[in-house]
């Protein structure tokens, strides 16, 4: 049977005042974390039988958007160039655990780096890359180049927040999700995905983005739930994202990042306000009034 | 030159309302993040060259606790048994980010499953393990069996996520650390550990325990900042940690697991109130007021 993306759970629900104790048996929805394993296949190897295939990696996740995930986690991780590295992709329904694994079978001629293996197995493990020399090969020939001229509104990123909140759904519902949203320069939400994990949700929304040949994102906003680490850096800086936006804190190695990649990173947007890390000079201020109000 | 566990960046602070946007720069403090690659020695490979140690993971971390984030990490992954499987601990000074680099030189007579690699390979990589026969096998003989007759009065739940943030220094200088903190069951704080990464926090946290022969931590009560994921009470499980709380949500491989390990799971500990999503029965109301508040 295929997972969805939440579960229902008797739970009790216990408050505590001056008056005692109180606890009240209730159901509860709760966000549904599930293995993915994402396996690459070459062209030539379609058809044969699953041992040809790849094992890439596995991921914690939020069911849905599976091919998304996987089409932007290879990309984030250079393993395809676009669009035009895959051929189709298809869940694994002969794999023990049919919905939890996930085939890219790559198009004629496409092929990936073996060698970069070893190095999503730093990535997944929640690292990334090591001093400076990585984080040149990272920034090297596979980065989009971020775009120059385009600059966001001050006005317009302290609302983006509600706009994302608004369009997590399953988040409002359980409580456990973390959201990545784009935007438009105006505001206008593109899409939203999300996730228990982080670099999950974000990795959804590079995939959409990459499955409809909308890649680099280089006329977008991206905001992302939660703290803003280097990992997330680095893959809105692969899919060519501008301005990066978040409502909790940066590393200093996420900044650091961004600084390389020339990338604006804005953090603690909330409450009418944000702090500005990297890439000032993209914010502006439109004088009339209601912009992204 | 030794990392620190902070570091102070120019930024721009601006602000937004109805009279216009206010920017101002000063120096704020991010949470460092850099990567920590650990690899295992055996006894008999101390001395010789490093070739001879097994990388096991790298993980992005904030520096300090290293060793501790090190044993708690091994331990965690089934790697070492406990402290006597720890000859010496140390940087490796000759390798070119030496305090990024931490070996773990086994005692003489210990030794470890290289097939765990493999698994420390999906652990690190945010997932853990697939399906019920994995879950098995982490609640297998090398799980620590959960305390039985441990009780843990609810009012003094409910005040301890403002110890934790008392215990959180670094967290309130740069908003950017998850925690974790061990409470007696009268709510006497007995260690809290904070790292960028909340899964490095509670390894860090299991690994000071460890090194201190305080293991398995069976009459503990352990918080931790965020979301419950599947690792962490993976984790807290393996260290015999009877209740673990947090102050967000759960996801549904959690309340498994916790099920099947006989934890108590307690989600959304805030504002005197919390949810039980497994283990209720240790949740008890001791009737003299004032306890834990």
């Amino acid at each position: 049977m295929r997972p969805g993306s939440t579960a229902r759970r008797r739970i009790e629900r216990i408050r505590v005042d001056g008056a005692g104790v109180d606890r009240r048996t209730r159901d509860d929805l709760l966000a549904v974390e599930e293995p993915l394993e994402i396996r690459l296949v070459r062209a030539e190897d379609t058809g044969r039988a699953e041992e040809a295939a790849t094992r890439v990696a596995v991921t914690m996740r939020t069911p849905g958007a599976d091919f998304e995930l996987a089409a932007g986690f290879l990309y984030s991780e250079g393993l395809i160039d676009g669009p035009d590295s895959i051929g189709r992709i298809r869940y694994c329904t002969d794999a023990p655990q049919q919905y939890n694994t996930v085939s890219v079978h790559l198009a004629p001629g496409a092929d990936f780096d073996p060698s970069l293996l070893s190095r999503n197995f730093y990535a997944t493990s929640s690292c990334g890359v090591c001093g400076k020399a990585s984080i040149d090969a990272v920034m090297g020939p596979a980065c989009t180049v971020l775009a120059d001229g385009f600059t966001v509104d001050a006005g317009l990123l302290v609302a983006l927040p509600d706009r994302l909140r608004e369009a997590q759904r399953v988040f409002e519902r359980t409580g456990g999700l973390h959201g990545a949203a784009q935007f438009t320069p105006d505001g206008t939400l593109v899409r939203a995905r999300e996730d228990v994990g982080r670099h999950n949700a974000l990795d959804k929304l590079v995939g959409a983005a990459l499955l409809e040949h909308q890649l680099p994102l280089a006329e977008s906003i991206v905001l992302v739930s939660g703290r803003l680490s280097f990992e997330l850096v680095q893959k809105a800086a692969r899919a060519g994202v501008p301005v990066l936006a978040g409502v909790s804190a940066p590393s200093s190695l996420a900044v650091r990042l961004a600084d390389e990649a020339g990338m604006t990173l804005a953090g603690f947007v909330r409450d009418g306000g944000f702090n500005v890390y990297a890439g000032g000079g993209r914010i502006v201020h439109r004088t009339r009034q209601g912009v992204g109000g």
